[in-house]
């Protein structure tokens, strides 16, 4: 376990959702939204994502592609005893080792379906299997572990399940900056302080200033989401953006944090 | 506008979600689902789908990947009037296009912007900078259109302007075969059924079967879903899942259509 205090720099993570049934529209992800807000509070910024289907070509170069660029990948979905459940060979081939049974995972299965009072069978049994070398992820609700080989944790795709292996792996990553986050209320519209925020964005590079408007309650209101690992220097662009707002004869507020919508 | 009819095989999509704000966890994207439905509706299929930051380089890596094996490509988020709206800029570099002003997106910005007693600015106008050539796309809702150019529909990220700007687009996209679907409801868990899913699966290829176990009001149902062209296999595979629950003992029951999660 990694302590996250000093300046470490920028650690980055991707994410790979596998699964038809999130392309089809089925299925709602809920798993980015969370993964993001917990590394954060590590200091590790969710960079890119992808969703992929059931399928191995598929699955290879998403995580190929993002392993070599991210400190982290993480992948959701496909770990389960189906055929089409295709993750963990998919990931041992990405990382060109041969699919093993994983002893420890699969006495924890025979241990699971004991308890109640199931025996396991061919196709639970395949949940035992990872890349060489993999080391598991406690899968305290379900029984069947993630895993974890290289920079890349596979993971449970139902959220409860996702949730907890996420929760034992958080403290096993080596955290970067905090950021940290201001927003600032705008009762302007975007084309109003666009040139302006554009000027504050250039004086503060190491701030990302994001626009965001929508309606609330039939009201428009615009939030100016400032990220960056300076506190101070976050108060200082958000004061910026108010200055400017103010100037344009607007309302404006600022508050920490960004909220979730 | 080209009609569906006919068996014109499969016609893939590709979606680039746009935005910080999607992977900073601060806004759940659902527009994904949304896409996957409507395009379905026309018989074509979302195959991928990738989630990137308001960052050039990465918007122009994404487009240029997806569009090359896609038939097409949406893009959803990053085409207001502020600076992180890099969405279009990006997309032309992609294409080796300039970015020119579209003037009739620009007459449309000055007539909607002089409806709303405003006057139409710098920041306004990039709203009408697209990569020359390219195609608008309606904006009933707020006035900046989007763009189709070549096989690539730039969107807006606002749900509700996004939904109006894809209904314009799907009459003009060529449709593949209609994919069909049958969920097969189990009361038997995955690890139960999986080897003879498995076996159904191989003797019917072309029928994609899934399988999602749920917790639905604190019990245990595994959704079966069939999906693929042929409604008639889609039944026997169906019939032939059903057999093989009830052999286990289990109870099942079949349905048309796959339930929204």
């Amino acid at each position: 376990m990694t302590d996250v205090s000093g300046d470490v720099g920028i650690v980055t993570a991707a994410l790979v959702v596998i699964g038809n049934e999130i392309l089809s529209g089925r299925t709602q992800d809920v798993n980015l939204s969370h993964i993001a807000e917990q590394l954060e509070s590590r200091g590790i910024r969710l960079a890119e994502a992808r969703v992929v289907p059931d399928n191995q070509a598929a699955i290879i170069e998403a995580v190929n592609a993002l392993r070599s660029r991210n400190t982290y990948v993480f992948t959701t979905g496909g770990i389960g005893p189906t055929h089409d459940d295709i993750t963990a060979e998919s990931v041992a081939k990405a990382f060109d080792l041969p699919l093993t049974r994983h002893e420890e995972a699969y006495a924890r299965l025979v241990a699971h379906y004991d308890n109640l009072g199931v025996e396991i069978n061919e196709a639970r049994a395949r949940m035992a299997m990872t890349p060489e070398g993999a080391d598991l992820i406690d899968n305290p609700v379900s029984g069947a572990p993630g895993f974890r080989i290289g920079n890349v944790h596979v993971m449970a795709g139902v959220p409860k399940i996702m949730h907890a292996m996420l929760e034992t792996i958080l403290p096993t990553l080596k955290g970067g900056d905090i950021l940290h986050s201001r927003t600032v209320f705008s009762s302007l519209p975007e084309g109003e302080i666009a040139a302006g925020l554009g000027n504050i964005q250039a004086e503060y590079p190491d701030v990302e200033i994001g626009s965001y408007p929508a309606q609330k309650r039939g009201e428009y209101r615009l939030s100016l989401v400032l990220r960056g690992s300076d506190p101070e220097m976050l108060d200082r662009a958000g004061e910026a953006a108010m200055v400017l707002i103010d100037a344009k004869g607007g309302q404006c507020e600022m508050a920490k944090g960004q909220e979730k919508l």
